[in-house]
């Protein structure tokens, strides 16, 4: 039997920020056509409110360490301010949306990430993501949208990750459905010329992938984001895509493709 | 056919304000055999965040009015920190729980409260409950967990009295299910000695509750409060109870119930 294909959109602070690129932007994942699933990140209105708060960010080597205050201010902005209002515009829009954390019917469990040389705090690292409860809602019309928050099943909620969040939803989807995953980032898609953004690498195997780590052209952060995908790609996912809001327009032609 | 048995819960501030006592009746509940359905209110953790953002809380004749930035308070203490940390509590005790506001797959719609002589702001009237996903949850042994916050699906979220929240899902549950509601507070039951705590009035009907009330011993808030379940009631809700924390224990035998 075919699998039916299932959409899974990850969106960032670019897209989160601005109220105006959030709105377009969830016109645009209502109209998408067929089964779909939206993570969203947190932007930058946890940082506004933890510092309202007169908290301090705690950074390590480049990388946000969730304290317990902290902890609280990612899980109200994240599960209760962001993930409501995007719930709500997209209800607005005749998207039967549901704002889910990793808690909520048991979704995304993960574990404490295990202190090495950096205590990165209340940081999850996932476990396993409930694939029959969200085959449920999907087949029930009903389209989840998940924030950046998991937890243990000991009671304790956990900072996550939202790439890796879609990346492992999309594996744990993917023996149910052709699955494919888009990451919406600030760019039109991999860039041959970072200073010209519509020198766009429309198709990148993972030959291609190591040569372009080879020639310099994908580099830093990049690196990395660009490994996990092809992991994704490994592990059952049909195809990932990535580019700016405009990825998953049916206008949009401009953006980079990943396959094995 | 019998209808099934269905719970409807609601808890306030004076459970949710102290971990132990919120962690105990999270137990009690996950404990409950059957259909139920969890509704809380704010309890104090609003009023702290508000106050540590700068914000003074705004009181009209003893209401809250809530104004935009208070409207992001509640929204972020209600569906995220509480709403997030109850759901994750209560799968720990094995309760497959979800945490849900109005918005989440459309289930309290409701408008902003219409201006007379006050203007209450963000708040929201309920308009209608969404019993079929409401069903559709509990069929699959999914428990509902609401917070206080409903939408108006113009993309508006509104804060919204939890009571009032129980009550309109015990109406609109009642076709379907032979629904209980029970209300904790922070008395035994309704009293008939305000100083002695162990003097609740274990039955009271519509005609004993206009006689308590001619008499006195019912009065203030317990007047709004007490009318509101009897119109519950003759809208089809079977039964109401009142009690504190232990109401939902098997062994609590001492509490109010209410009937036509």
């Amino acid at each position: 039997m075919t699998k039916q294909k299932l959409h899974i959109v990850k969106i960032g602070g670019n897209v989160i920020n601005d109220d105006g690129t959030l709105l377009s932007f969830l016109k645009d994942f209502s109209a998408l056509e067929g089964f779909k699933i939206l993570v969203h990140g947190g932007g930058n209105k946890a940082t506004e409110m933890a510092s309202k708060m007169g908290l301090k960010p705690k950074m390590i080597n480049g990388r946000r360490v969730t304290d317990k205050a902290n902890l609280e201010v990612v899980t109200m902005v994240y599960a209760g301010l962001l993930n409501k209002k995007i719930t709500a515009q997209l209800q607005q829009n005749n998207c039967n949306a549901i704002g889910l954390s990793g808690a909520d019917v048991n979704c995304i469990l993960s574990h404490k990430r295990i202190v090495k040389d950096i205590d990165y705090g209340f940081a999850g690292d996932i476990d396993s993501v409930n694939a029959s409860t969200i085959h449920l809602f999907l087949q029930n019309n009903i389209i989840p949208v998940f924030c950046a928050i998991t937890y243990d099943k000991n009671g304790q909620l956990l900072n996550t990750n939202a790439d890796t969040i879609a990346s492992e939803i999309a594996i744990a989807m993917s023996d149910l459905f052709n699955v494919q995953l888009n990451y919406v980032f600030e760019l039109k898609g991999v860039l041959r010329n970072i200073e010209d953004e519509k020198s766009v690498i429309t198709q990148i195997n993972f030959d291609k992938y190591q040569q372009l780590v080879e020639e310099g052209i994908i580099s830093e952060g990049m690196i990395p984001k660009l490994y996990n995908c092809f992991e994704a790609l490994k592990k059952g996912v049909q195809k990932v895509k990535i580019g700016d809001a405009s990825l998953i327009k049916k206008t949009n032609n401009l953006y980079t493709t990943l396959t094995i």
